[in-house]
């Protein structure tokens, strides 16, 4: 078992990263402070409870915790209004109070909604990560919460740090394949922002990654984790820095709307979306990009063209509602070389537009 | 023209109290370093658009702001998480960015539901404060903002500061009567809690108040406001001390809640829980004090009985999900002497029950 630590001076917390960590889920809850005196809530999705639902609860009852539980269906429509509004429901019916804690069993979706509930409940109560997807090793790390509006994603949220992350990489091995490359995106992500080595090693490692082979996993996963650590520790509410893990994000979560949350995963969006960053690296002349990011995307099975039946019209104008179009600019993470990117603040729309026709030309193409 | 503080480090802000103010909102905005490259929004309700959007609109606009502008139903119905997903709808449509600001123009509703607004959109715009209540100069001031669940009141929500308060205490002369009382027990509570000068100067002054006049209610106004945004900078996030805030809220969110929230108005619900915890006081051996409490809420005409038709069982039933329950124990703020209070955290269930009873009885006799 290895333990990261997020530094947030009093808002600091551990990841806890290792093999069988959710029947050990009370004894962390007990080190972490969590009061035996009030109720809590486990929120986790459909396709998660039968796998992993039974072993928390019974860590938590063994220890002496009186828990619900909240099950929402499975997938990115539950990060909505109308079902937060439904786990409001239930943390009140179960008489959670302010020393309560919210707990996400599941991945970025189950993370992001409960983590917004956690924030908002009663103002805000305790939250707790447990990370069941390779994707979660990002959400499930830096306190960014939230819910979708029909049109926008992420919309509406909060900054909501967890007192822990309990990742039990145990949990990926039942993982759907698509799944498990999409969450590989974030991770080569976190490589092709900060750590060119670690961004070769994932390219070298794509099949043991892929084979969820579990010492390269777990190493990966620490990598993953460790990086998104240091830029949040740094940079906790975005006011400057921490944007750089929005690479791909424009362009993919615009895709994601397009696409109605469910033609692509996140993951896969976004991998469309950060083969379009390093287009317009080259665009803005930093050349040599385009070709090692798009092979180390594919080599995790990942898309990095966008389907021909995808209108690019839409595609701008879901752009417009993104958080990073600020004060009537665009901003953009650009690649300066594999390992190193800035932040540019007036990317022009129209060449923008360019490198959203040029995905999908690439695609038609080859 | 008056100023006051609020001191909380790099969100600390002014109030600006006084006559006019609406026509100068821009020019604040400016002073508080609003952006003019964002598009903004100003969230007001049905009764005081009418009156004063227009003023609030042209200021802005003279100063060369561009604002959207929702007009949300008058009435603690519109602290609903369905209004708040419609002023949301609104603030995308127009495209609010991260450097937007929200304008709550309206009472504690507007201001509580404009407010969680702005700290959710995005995870968190700017946030203005321009009451036009008096209860306002209580929920405008110190960061509090929610709207309700079905279950319970200020349920879910958030601490967003405004980056200023504008208090024009000319809009208050269109109030309605019943307002007027209801807002003037937040003001007796500053009182009661902090300042036994200032409880016995509103009982002095109560006719004056009452019959707004100018020199007496802007007295009033500073010196709750001063008293509130003390407490708040000494305890932002209410982890002790800002409790006492809550005086008479406990029994008070119950009455409220109990009524449909039509029945009472915030004020008044709260008038009748602060004669309730005169009551407690003096059940649990402090003297003395029901009477003046009563007095001090009589004369500025607010109810201290509970109805006789309203269901003592309903009021213990709401109680118990109020978030002042913590950990199994009912926490009360109660009066020591005029101007002073005290947190008590194990109050018996059972001692409340019968001081809910005797609210009631003393209604039937009297
Ligand atoms: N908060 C952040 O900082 C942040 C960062 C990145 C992504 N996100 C968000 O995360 C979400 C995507 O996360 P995700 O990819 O984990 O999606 P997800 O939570 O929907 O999980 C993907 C699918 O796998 C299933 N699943 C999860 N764990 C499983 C397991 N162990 N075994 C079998 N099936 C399992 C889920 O039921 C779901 O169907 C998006 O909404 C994205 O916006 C947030
Ligand atoms: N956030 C906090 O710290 C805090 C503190 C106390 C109360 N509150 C909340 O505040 C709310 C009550 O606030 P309120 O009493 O201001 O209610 P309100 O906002 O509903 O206003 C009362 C009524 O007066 C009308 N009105 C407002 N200004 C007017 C004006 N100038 N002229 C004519 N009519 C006017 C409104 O349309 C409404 O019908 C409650 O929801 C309560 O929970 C919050
Ligand atoms: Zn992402
Ligand atoms: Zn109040």
């Amino acid at each position: 078992m290895k333990t990261l630590q997020v530094h947030l001076g009093e808002r600091s917390y551990p990841i806890y990263i290792g093999r069988d960590l959710l029947s050990k889920a009370g004894t962390y809850c007990e080190e972490r402070g969590i009061t035996r005196k009030s109720r809590h809530l486990i929120v986790t999705d459909e396709s998660v409870a039968p796998h992993y639902l039974e072993r928390v609860q019974s860590s938590l009852a063994e220890a002496g915790y009186d828990a619900a539980v909240h099950i929402v269906p499975a997938g990115e429509g539950s990060k909505s209004l109308k079902v937060y509004e439904e786990v409001m429901t239930t943390a009140i019916s179960s008489r959670l109070d302010r020393s309560s804690a919210v707990f996400a069993l599941g991945g970025g979706v189950v993370g992001d909604l409960a983590g917004f509930v956690a924030a908002s409940y009663m103002r805000g109560i305790t939250f707790v990560q447990i990370p069941t997807t390779i994707l979660a090793h990002d959400s499930s790390v830096g306190g960014k919460v939230a819910v979708n509006h029909p049109l926008a994603k992420n919309m509406i949220g909060a900054f909501h740090q967890p007192v822990m992350v309990l990742y039990d990489v145990d949990t990926l091995t039942t993982l759907p394949p698509r799944e498990v490359s999409a969450g590989l995106a974030e991770m080569v992500k976190h490589g092709l922002i900060l750590d060119r080595d670690f961004a070769y090693w994932c390219l070298e490692h794509a099949d043991d990654l892929l084979a969820l082979d579990a010492d390269t996993l777990t190493y990966g996963l620490e990598r993953g984790c460790a990086i998104k650590a240091e830029v949040v520790s740094s940079d906790e509410r975005e006011s400057g820095w921490r944007a750089v893990l929005n690479l791909g994000h424009t362009i993919g979560h615009a895709v994601e709307a397009v696409g109605g949350y469910g033609r692509f995963l996140h993951g896969e969006a976004i991998a469309i979306g950060m083969a379009g960053s390093a287009m317009l690296a080259e665009e803005l002349g930093r050349s040599g990009l385009y070709d090692e990011t798009v092979k180390m995307l594919q080599a995790i099975q990942l898309p990095v063209t966008l389907p021909g039946d995808v209108s690019v019209d839409e595609v701008m104008e879901a752009m417009q509602h993104d958080k990073k179009f600020s004060e009537g600019q665009m901003v953009f993470i650009v690649p300066e070389e594999i390992g190193r990117v800035s932040i540019v603040k007036d990317v022009p729309v129209t060449v923008v537009r360019s490198v959203v026709e040029r995905l999908q030309k690439e695609g038609i193409k080859g």
